[in-house]
């Protein structure tokens, strides 16, 4: 028996692959296994070490899991899994489906009360750091206004929808906050600004031959809901060029609050992010928030939480003394 | 009897009117009444119905206040009001001298777990919100480097160093954080950067008439620790300029680490204050944590806290639920 916490982690893709490496940096975890709906010898990892077991073993695994990273998406896995695995391990997920969070917390919280378990839910950093840095800015300063700015970064919603029109044949859309709505924001304006005000929507398309483009990119500019209210660029490129300059998923944004104190003195606090890969970087915040529900769950704080409800110690895997000395 | 959170404040500096302020903007909290070493009736407020009482009758309102904000200075006044307050009332305070800040939650600590009360020291934006930050990204991103850029703002100790130079009337100095150092970091390029590199000092002089000029510029600019190994501007100029342009105290700064995740993926993350007054910033941090102090108190957490240890939950005086809801 060592010492380390031991994480399972529910799901292979782009989350579940982040999380490997976010552990493999990490000094004090370890993956005791990675739980997979598909057949587990179709599962390629880069290390013969880790385990890739079918999702069915996971409750055999019980006695031996700290806690489990659920790595699935929010739309149908996490509404179901978040709440069954709640009843047998402490967990932490990404669920970011904003308007659902009160009704996913109660799902998960009955479980996760129920067993005695902690389950810290809607990690990353929309919901998660961004969320914290709204609250924080908020309370500290009352009067005034928050902005949050999402890019520039790849928005796999609207890549989509551009990939559904007939003629397409692939797609990538990024989300670019607008320079000069950050400026008057950064100024301490407090303009009003709505969510079109504040970001551009920008394509990169490969047609399929025989299609006309023209054709395509008024159907994109005008689609409601996802362009049609805002402005919106087009470019057409190859299909080489889509894979090598589009195949990343950058990502990023701001949170700023223009606050007043006294007799009207601006007081600014901004938050941002600036990533190269937005999946990378989630994982490595649901493995900071693994550690978390370890420790909570030892000190028998269960039940849901939220990373509102996360001291910021439980964290980092130093002391608090070590933390105190070194980074007060 | 009302709900209101009863605040007490002690010491009435630039430090207590801000916390004088920062009450004002919230809907929870009250003043009870602001305790000073001074003659009470010495000292103005702007609010009649602020009580100004003698600090030695503090502890007669150890039933009335809830929070005791310390205003005090971190040289001499919170080495002693810190652990004695703590053995009255729950406390906050900005101490700041960070070589002394595990010496200091000791002495705090001892006082405030005898007596069943809660201190968070150390509050404000550095100590404190920067901290905060530092720890979240190093325990997100353990592999990078973090840098705390400071600035631009007014340094008192610097400009009191200038005004004790024989022929200086007066003097304000500005700490400004070099803009191609925070490119380079800002650019993930992780460099080697002493404090010296990161900082320019610009000083603003009123000469005494007949003294030379140029050698009070000398003596500034060689004057160890302060100024010698730092990038100086002196500029002189009029007592009347001086007061009209230098008379406020804003400051700032960043927070930036630049880490790896995954395969060499850059992931930056940057925190960033940019204030009017500083005071007044840091006095609004303070009335944020107070809530927090009675907060956990109320639960029954006592003892000495930094701000590691306090969950975002307890900043804000909205419910959990309505956190969840409206900005997770």
């Amino acid at each position: 028996m060592n010492n380390q916490i031991k994480i399972g982690i529910v799901g292979y893709g782009n989350l579940g692959r982040g999380v490997v490496a976010a552990i493999e940096q990490s000094t004090d975890m370890e993956i005791a296994g990675i739980f997979t709906r598909r057949a587990p010898e179709s599962i390629s990892v880069h290390n013969p070490n880790l385990k890739v077991l079918p999702i069915s073993q996971a409750e055999e695994w019980k006695d031996e899991i700290d806690v489990m990273i659920l790595c699935g998406g929010s739309a149908t896995d996490l509404p179901e899994q978040g709440p069954q695995f709640a009843q047998m391990f402490n967990t932490v997920d990404s669920y970011d489906t904003h308007a659902k969070i009160p009704e996913y917390f109660d799902s998960v919280n009955k479980a996760a009360t129920e067993s005695g378990k902690t389950s810290i839910i809607s990690v990353g950093w929309d919901p998660g750091l961004f969320s914290i840095n709204r609250l924080m800015a908020e309370a500290i300063l009352p009067k005034g206004e928050t902005y949050t700015f999402w890019g520039k970064g790849v928005s796999q919603g609207h890549s989509d929808a551009i990939r559904r029109i007939e003629g397409v044949k692939g797609a990538v859309q990024y989300t670019v906050p607008i320079e000069n709505a950050i400026e008057s924001v950064r100024s301490g304006e407090n303009p009003e600004l709505s969510t079109a005000e504040k970001h551009l929507r920008v394509c990169y398309v490969v047609s399929e031959e025989g299609y006309d483009q023209a054709k395509i990119e008024k159907e994109i500019k005008t689609m409601p809901n996802y362009f049609a209210d805002y402005e919106t660029e087009v470019n057409f490129i190859t299909e080489a060029e889509l894979k090598e300059d589009h195949s990343k998923l950058p990502h990023g944004g701001f949170v700023i609050r223009g606050g007043h104190s006294g007799e009207g003195n601006k007081q600014i606090i901004e938050f941002s992010l600036n990533l190269d890969s937005n999946p990378e970087f989630t994982s490595s915040v649901l493995v900071a928030y693994a550690r978390a529900a370890y420790r909570l769950n030892k000190e028998g704080q269960t039940g849901a939480k939220s990373v509102f409800e996360v001291p910021p110690v439980y964290l980092s895997p130093k002391s608090a003394e070590e933390l105190r000395r070194d980074l007060l």
